[in-house]
């Protein structure tokens, strides 16, 4: 399906609390999601782990020795879609993502001019917890994106919850067995990347 | 335990979108509380079904011919624990919660000597929703009724959410049999039971 | 600049607690992102004030005599643009906003086929509140309006709120006369019918 | 009015993004609070400033050279009244508040052992943002602090926002000159006193 056409970049941000090397079952909905990209499309994918990065606190470009902003501050300049990945803690996004969110408002800095290196970009969601929060986690960094100037298509978010009590670790239904999950994957990978190519071909005008 | 102490009023307002008669999970989960209360201490309970009752939209004390909230703002004004339950409906409360939260402002609109009347009285919230969304809603009518100048014991909430996909109809360890859910209602009765009781032999003094 | 395309239709549900003939802040707003989008387009706008409407609770597509939901059903069916415009009541969407998501269930019960003539739409929403609770009610909208199957554009939301405290009727600032909203207006605007005018020539494929 | 009683001790733990030294929105707010508290009752004050100290992500009790988590365990568990203090970024709590929250878990991680040394203990909430998402941030902060086994007063928490697109460093009622704010504060610092008082005398008693 992707014929010989140029690869579209797929940036992910992992806010999952634990290090590389360390099974995250964010990571784990992660790739299942850009499983489903690269069989419908041709994509290249980068996934930061996020809690192996120095990442300040603050809003400067670059808040201290080895901060790693200014360099996520340019693959996200340079990607097509970008995939906000985090864990549900205590209903709401990690730490890390919201770090990221923070240091984002370099590019509001910027004001006008700075999101605007942002526009004609897509934007998906990948939220985990143990059994509640998906929704409302999402909507709130849905809100982030669009005003961002990140186009969200349809069914933009792929998440796994248990439900209420039940022990994730031990759930038979958890995250790659649930077929729903799954379902959610394959419309957010095809819907990521068919829009990315329509808004690289016809890309949305400046409204000045 | 409860000894020859006068009864607590307890008045629920169930805000599930199923007419009486019909079996409500909110309700279900509304009785385990109820029953929980009933071991703790001596309550006299009363739960309306919001579906049944005319509840038109608007803010004033009454909206229109057969409104029910002239006699629900008594019964709030006259119960010593108000318990708010509502179904998750996309993320959010009910719209039958929403239009009771709405009525509400009546207590606003007559300003502090409004609010007044509510003070020294203890809040619950029930939630069930076939997946997602709990403490989110839950989080939301804490908002209010802070606001609205309740008290919020620990573990003021209950509440039932499946897992992603699953079928709450077929599930096995729906709502009752989810042992969780039992442990959260004994916790959430007991708390509002107690505090109710502390304060009304205790009540918080007015802050001029 | 809309040379002789044949006219968009955008549809408006305004959740306004206010019946028709009072102003309502967010009908005001309302207008002002109407009056962006017909400067950069030639469109068919249809605004329903859900106040006047009979909307009864329930997930049928008929919940009783004088039911207003069948034809609001069609009229979605048959739009290219959805705006879902609502005051923030407690910091979130009024009980007849939430009222019409509740309805929407209708698409969803018809399983993937009820969503699929959702597809390739485009939606925005406007939010107003005395001052405080935009984002958070925007958020909750979008996450339903992704879910639903709509495209939600760049900066696809346009609201006003004002100080904490403030008296919205007597500040200067409000709404209209606030130079921030008129930009965020223009913006979901001219989004809205671009990213429209996008999909009508290149819509999303279907994913199976 | 406090008499010769013991001083309560209150523990304010400051997540802005800014470091000691320069001038917090916050913590102005934090510290109106404070002084209603210090007029009501005898009060014992520490204020952390998260952003000066070294906080690791993860949910162990210790997670790395210099963590400063143990100590402010130890600070929480003497506490008389906890005070989370945020401000807002893109309609969350900040980062650093976020990470206090997720190292919290630690209470958890003991099980209800662990959330038992927190019963008792009286929690309250300031929020500062430029314009919006105090009330959702508020919520969300409510339901952590619940569960957690803490007691929300009425009127828990003090917020200031101001209106959408104004600029707060050149508003003339920013914070400290908005008397509605000023009415908050009084409100939250009395309720948190007095609800500390009366649950020093009058525990709530152990459910089992």
């Amino acid at each position: 399906m992707a014929g010989s056409r140029q690869a579209l970049n797929v940036l992910v941000l992992n806010g999952s609390l634990k290090h590389d090397g360390t099974p995250s079952n964010t990571e784990e909905v992660v790739e299942l999601v850009l499983s489903h990209m690269r069989e419908a499309d041709t994509v290249e994918t980068d996934v930061l782990r996020l809690s192996d990065l120095t990442l300040p606190p603050g809003v400067g470009m670059n808040e201290g020795a080895g901060d790693a902003w200014p360099e996520i501050y340019e693959k996200i300049k340079a990607t097509d879609i970008l995939v906000i990945a985090t864990p549900i803690w205590w209903g709401g996004r990690s730490s890390l993502t919201q770090r990221i969110i923070e240091r984002m408002d370099t590019f509001d800095e910027e004001a006008h001019a700075g999101r605007d290196v942002l526009r004609n970009k897509v934007a998906g969601i990948v939220i985990t917890g143990s059994e509640d929060g998906a929704q409302a986690t999402m909507a709130g960094i849905m809100e982030v994106l669009s005003f961002m100037n990140f186009t969200l298509p349809p069914q933009c978010c792929t998440y796994w919850v248990g439900e209420v009590g039940m022990d994730p670790k031990t759930d038979p239904q958890r995250r790659g067995a649930n077929k729903s999950v799954d379902t959610m994957a394959k419309q957010t990978a095809g819907n990521l990347v068919a829009m990315a190519r329509i808004l690289k071909d016809n890309p949305l005008p400046e409204i000045t």
